[in-house]
């Protein structure tokens, strides 16, 4: 048994073995559709005519993840640890909006529940090379968390300045309804996305626009800057080498002598 | 009392001690409440149907920063330098507007100077360890505001021609009803934002706007280049030094000795 | 006759006579000529009004591209393989859609493959010295593509996630008819293309669509700091040689001595 | 007379004397004036109700550049030298228009010639201190013209596609009525300018849309990273070493050794 139990492990849990991989490919497909039959169910025309094919299509999948679900529960040395663990929790939400719908017929606000299933894919990923890639980024990314949460925080500051600003002079005829409808309109136009759902009407209110767009121009070189630095010399900041001599620590990675004392430092291992 | 006084002064000014602490945690949720009263006042069913709470609030938020006001002027050693420094102004400016408003009902224009009250946060946050991050892009923007002057001075002249060209290509009968119109559509163009409020109707405007767009396409990527080569390499400017010892000439300016062989190398002047 | 073989070789195939070149020059102009004439055709007053001058233009350019067709078939060593080749299925492409139009009348659809004549350009550019600009350009790309598909990974699970958010805000009545048209607004806003075909109504909607905005800032940053620093530093990824001499670790993938004290380092196996 | 001459070519050509540094403020701010009056000319109300007030003030500033045109003339030494050269045709073309406009009343067309008149700030500002920091971003952007180059090239090929394809998906009924027009869309969105004065109205002309933009993310950041490259490493492409050992010759600028055969290799001066 216990041979047994370790091999379907192995299977379900791992992806070395040829057929632990297979597994990740079916599952990973059945997910994508899962995912797509949740886009589909939204659209009214499909909604209407296929209405049985993808409540069947819907049951099936819901029974392939239900089995799954239970066989995790039982294959892992520690159940409870699985099911309160994040991937466990996604395991159960997959399944359980499918199951309440069937006391609850029109609970429209479940499709975001299922459109979670799509997490899954990051476990099955989790295992491939490309999980490298990624790493790395989202290192770049924290890494620079303390300058972009400085810079967002700036970004939020100006765009209410230039919002309520904007809002005193284009007023609520030409769409600045309010303050908060002013800040909307800054920060669809300081990032550049500039739907024109409204847009500045007086001459002195594209005037403004026109200073805030330039603005935005070396404004958004900023975050790009921070994450470019971050990706190009990534290690920086962990660096963690100190002067024997005059313990001054902020050495540069291809630092072999001290710049302040100029004796030996030890190279990274 | 000179005690009371230092106490006082330490838990209002600074931020090292517990009280000290919870004070700017408490002023900071005080002004933040108050921006988004300001704002939500500005909201034309929020402002008809909450008009008394509203009010009420406001005096009570108006009743703490005055209060904080007074005991600012009281408590610090040199109270004229405090009340004409920016802080003291700003602070001024936050408490002002709500009395003048007794007299003056409807004085619309004054919700823009309470919205000054944000950049008190900017005091607190002054304190905080994310100032050094902030500090840091604050110098590369600072280092790089020549190079971002000419480019913004050459993205000017830049849009002035075109929104000339493209005033006499499309002409009124398309929204291109003036010159400074023309210009205004050029920045929205060549900095990506695109509105569509006015856009090219003939074919040789649309064959221009193209050209315009692509050339955008490069020009975006100067303000990016220019900050984040700041970001990268902030200290390396102008640094002309070269080892004696090993002839590397890539040093820091803060550098002393040579962090390639050890020698000493010749500070700047 | 071999010889007059390998003189029109040179001439048609490489760039190195001015002969050769010429003949590029010519077909380049004939290439550009025949693409610009599939775009005109397109356009409706001119398809209505010079039908007849299209029509022969169309044929001369045929005319010359099956003699040219044929010319390579017989001066190349290898006919089979130059017609199964890339480019001689391009240039197969490239004549037979006339043809087939001789036949079939009214066969729009053609037009989308004599514009792949465009493809033809390359063959001649293929010969230029700006070439080696393209490959860096390309090399770059290429080496980031692990990098770049995670992004783009995670960028599709966020639009998802998103626009199905999105779809249950907005509902049907403002424009977001399904969760694929969410997920087509979440990627014209996340992109900060903002068509403002399809904009939040709601003022939950435009909360969540602001934040979504400040997001892309961070986001857009993402892809720019992964080919700029492969643009910058091409070759360090993954060389982890380390001089023995002087220990300095920033060695290009082709070094073979190190070039800060000239010692032997070890090439990668 | 050679002396009052040379001073007043000091003062006229030169900025190192305050007479020098007055004149050309003075003239800066004439410049400025008379480019403003040219934009405010076309908007039509001003036109209609300053229509005198505009003629007059035309007339002086005209006034003072023909003085300063034949100034020029008087006191350079080589006059046609002069007449003919960049600066010579654009102070003629910022005079000639208004003479003209005596004789053609309502020749509508010559704002565009008098708006040339903003290009003599250039002549200024070349002696100012800002130009080092234009002529860094010259060069940064002449340096990766090549790159930049071949970039667009691809750009178009890309977008001639695009909009080839778009336009046989969405047709002439969603807007996309020749392959031009599908061209200026691909541009449009490309380039994340977006408009919305044509939007695929398609589901499967939304998904190829959609697909456009995420491609769009990954081709921003090449000019970005071309010309931040450039910024960051200015120097490495001027580098015209070779090794006197084995004729290598793509050394880095800081390169002492020879990378392939580790022979010296003579720093640059």
């Amino acid at each position: 048994m216990s041979r047994t139990r370790q091999k379907l492990y192995e299977i379900i849990f791992e992806a070395d073995t040829p057929t632990g991989k297979l597994f990740d490919v079916v599952l990973l497909f059945v997910i994508l559709l899962s995912v797509a039959l949740v886009m589909l169910e939204s659209v009214p025309f499909i909604r209407q005519d296929y209405r049985t094919h993808l409540h069947i299509l819907e049951w099936i999948i819901t029974g392939i993840f239900t089995a799954e679900y239970f066989l995790r529960i039982l294959i892992v040395r520690k159940p409870f640890q699985y099911i309160f663990s994040f991937y466990g929790i996604i395991d159960f939400l997959s399944v359980i909006p499918t199951y309440i719908g069937l006391f609850l017929v029109g609970s429209h606000s479940l499709v975001v529940i299922r459109i979670l299933r799509m997490l899954r894919i990051f476990r099955i990923l989790k295992l491939s090379r490309y999980t490298q890639a990624g790493r790395s980024l989202v290192r770049a990314l924290w890494a620079s968390r303390e300058k972009i949460s400085v810079f967002i925080f700036f970004v939020i500051v100006l765009v209410i300045v230039i919002g309520t600003v904007m809002y005193l002079i284009e007023g609520e005829a030409n769409g600045f309804t309010s303050i908060p409808r002013g800040i909307y309109w800054a920060i669809v136009t300081l990032t550049t996305v500039g739907y024109g759902d409204i847009s500045p009407q007086t001459s002195l209110g594209q005037f403004m626009a026109s200073i805030v767009m330039i603005m935005g121009y070396a404004i958004i070189a900023v975050p790009t800057g921070i994450v470019t630095a971050e990706i190009i010399n990534p290690s920086r900041r962990d660096n963690t080498q100190v002067c024997p001599q005059c313990l001054w620590h902020h050495h540069d990675d291809d630092a072999v002598y001290c710049k302040k004392c100029g004796a030996k430092i030890n190279p990274p291992a």
